[in-house]
C-alpha cells in the first residue's frame, strides 16, 4: 500500500459490469475512490455493451488524463464466469455472452493491460483490500440475492478450481430429501435465495395463515419478495418470521459447510438479502454454530459487507493493482 | 521431478505416524521409495513416541548412507494437527500429544530439516505426486473411515485455513434435521463414516430385519464393522445393502459440496471404507451428479486411493523434497 495521486500518478481503472448497470472508477494505489461512473447496460446485443466498455474505458483514461496522471490496468468484473485460459466470459443475464471473447474484442481498442474475473472474485478481493476482511489472509465473500455464489481467497490467493467456477455454494446439498427445484439452481440456492423466501412466504399465506404481507402488496402475492418479507418480520409478522426460521436455518447451514472446509479468518456477507441486516444476522451467527467445526467456527467472523455495491468496484481496482 | 539415486545422492525422508503405527521410508526425486519400515507406536506417554520417531529418523541416516547418500529433509505426517506458527501437534489418538511441542522436542536430536503436517495434507499431496491425481492442481483427498476429512490442493498449494483446520469436511451441515450425535462428530461424519454404517445396521436389524449379517458375527451385534456391511452387501443381503443407500446419499451429497464450491480436477476417495471399492463407488459416482454444480460435477474424476495405506508416507516424502 505505497504510493498516492501526487507521487507517481498512476491509477487503476475499474469497471464492475452488473446485470443491469455498468460501474467504473479510479483508484490510487493506497485505496482512495476518485471518480465514480454509472451507467445503464446496453442490452441490444454483445457488441454494443463491448463499445459501451470500450467508451468507459477511454472516459476513464481522460479523467485520470485531467488529475496528470495515467492509467497503470484496469479491472473488469463480470457477472458470471471468466474462463481463464479461453478469453471467454458467461453471464447469464447480459445478452449474448455465452462463452463470449471479451477480452480479445477490448484488446481491438484498449492498449491498456486488462484483467477479468468473475464479480465473486471482485467481491472477496475488494473487501480484503478496503472492507469487512481488511488485510485477512483467508476470507470468503458470500454473496446471497436473487442467486448464491462465493468468492473465495486462500492464504491471500483467489481460488478459481480447475474451470474457473469455484465457488458455486448455491449448489450446496442441505437436505438429503431431494426436492426438483434443487436441479434447476442447486439446493442452497432453492432454500436460501431471495426468491425462496418469497416463496415460503406466499405457500404459507395460500395455506390459510394471515400476514400483515397481503395488505402490504394489496392481495398481489406474486410482488411479495424477501425484501418485503423482511420488512413485515421487523413489524412481528409471525408468517414473515416463519419463512425466515427456515431462510436462517439453511443460510447457516450453508455458511457452516463454507467455515469447515476452508477454516477462514472472516465470512462477508453480502447481497440483496444481507441488507435485512441485524434480523437476520444474529439468528445466523448463533444456529450457524451449532453445525460448523467447533474451533472453526470460534476462529471465524461473520461480517455484513462493508463496501456494499462498491465491493466489485473495489475488487476490480484491486485487480487491476495486483497486475502491476 | 529431476535427479535419482545415481546422481546427487540426495534423498528425502518420511516418517508417517498412524494411530497405532509408525511406517517410514526414504524417497528419491523421481519418486522412488527405496525403503519401508512400520513398527507399533509406543503408547506410554509423548515423550516415548518421540524417542522413537528419533530413533526412527537415525535409521533412516544409516539407510542412506548404506547408498552412498544422504538426506536432504525429513517430512513427517501427523493424524491429527499441525499448528504451524505454534510449532504444536494435536493427535487425539496418541497419548498426550494435545498441543504437543512435537517439532522442537524433534530438534534437540535431528540436526535434518523438518517439515510436519497434517496426515489428510500428506495424502492429497502424496496422490498428486505418485497417485489417483499425479500432476493435478486442484485435488481434494477425501478420507471416509472411522472418521470424515478432506486434504486440500488449490492451483497445486495446500489449503490449511487460518488455524490449520481447513478440511473438517466430518461437519458438513448435509441434513436440516439436526440430531443430538451430530454436535460430538459433525453432520457427515455421523451420518457417513464408518461407525455409522455399522450403527445403522445394527439398528435395521433391532427393528425385526432378518440379516445373514446375525451369522457372520454369530448373534454379537457388536460386533458388526461397515467392513462386515460390506461383505453382506456384496452378497446380497437386503439389510447390509439398505444401510449403504444412505451412506451412498450422504457420501454423494458431502462430494458433491466440495466439488461445487472447489471446483477440484479429481477427488481422491480413501480411507476404510473405500476399500469397499466397486460396490460404493459406483452408487456414489451416480448420486453424487444429482447434487453437484453441473459444470463442476462434469470436469471432475472420483478416483479411489491409488496408494492405499501408503499415500501418508508418499505425502511425507513429497512434503519434505518441497522444502529442498
Amino acid at each position: 500500500m505505497t504510493g498516492s495521486i501526487t507521487e507517481g500518478q498512476t491509477f487503476c481503472g475499474a469497471v464492475d459490469v452488473g446485470g443491469t448497470k455498468i460501474a467504473s472508477s479510479l483508484f490510487t494505489r493506497d485505496e482512495r475512490m476518485l471518480h465514480k461512473n454509472k451507467v445503464a447496460i446496453d442490452r441490444n446485443g454483445p457488441e454494443k455493451s463491448v463499445i459501451q466498455i470500450i467508451d468507459i474505458i477511454k472516459n476513464l483514461e481522460q479523467h485520470a488524463h485531467t488529475e496528470n496522471g495515467k492509467i497503470g490496468a484496469v479491472g473488469i468484473a463480470i457477472p458470471g464466469v471468466v474462463f481463464h485460459a479461453e478469453g471467454l466470459v458467461w453471464a447469464p443475464n447480459i445478452p449474448g455472452w455465452d462463452h463470449f471473447p471479451l477480452r480479445s474484442k477490448l484488446e481491438i481498442k484498449v492498449q491498456l493491460p486488462m484483467v477479468l474475473d468473475s464479480d465473486r472474485s471482485a467481491y472477496v478481493l475488494g473487501e480484503q483490500w478496503c472492507g469487512a476482511a481488511k488485510g485477512k489472509k483467508d476470507v470468503v465473500y458470500l454473496a446471497v440475492g436473487t442467486g448464491i455464489g462465493a468468492g473465495i481467497l486462500m492464504d491471500g490467493r483467489l481460488c478459481r478450481g480447475c474451470a474457473d467456477i469455484a465457488g458455486a455454494v448455491g449448489w450446496f446439498a442441505l437436505n438429503a430429501d431431494f426436492r426438483d427445484e434443487y436441479a434447476a439452481m442447486g439446493c442452497f440456492e432453492a432454500e436460501a435465495a431471495g426468491p425462496s423466501v418469497a416463496k415460503r412466504t406466499v405457500r404459507l399465506i395460500k395455506s390459510g395463515e394471515a400476514s400483515i404481507l397481503e395488505e402490504m402488496v394489496e392481495g398481489r402475492l406474486d410482488d411479495i419478495t424477501a425484501e418485503k418479507v423482511v420488512q413485515a418480520a421487523q413489524k412481528d409478522d409471525c408468517v414473515a418470521q416463519k419463512a425466515l426460521e427456515s431462510t436462517i436455518q439453511y443460510l447457516a447451514m450453508g455458511i457452516a459447510n463454507i467455515v469447515s472446509i476452508l477454516n477462514p479468518e472472516v465470512v462477508v456477507l453480502g447481497g440483496g438479502l444481507f441488507q435485512a441486516g441485524e434480523i437476520l444476522i444474529e439468528p445466523v451467527r448463533k444456529e450457524f454454530k451449532k453445525w460448523a467445526q467447533p474451533l472453526a467456527a470460534q476462529r471465524v467472523r461473520l461480517e455484513l459487507s462493508h463496501l456494499g455495491e462498491d465491493a466489485g468496484l473495489y475488487g476490480a481496482g484491486k485487480l487491476a493493482w495486483d497486475t502491476i
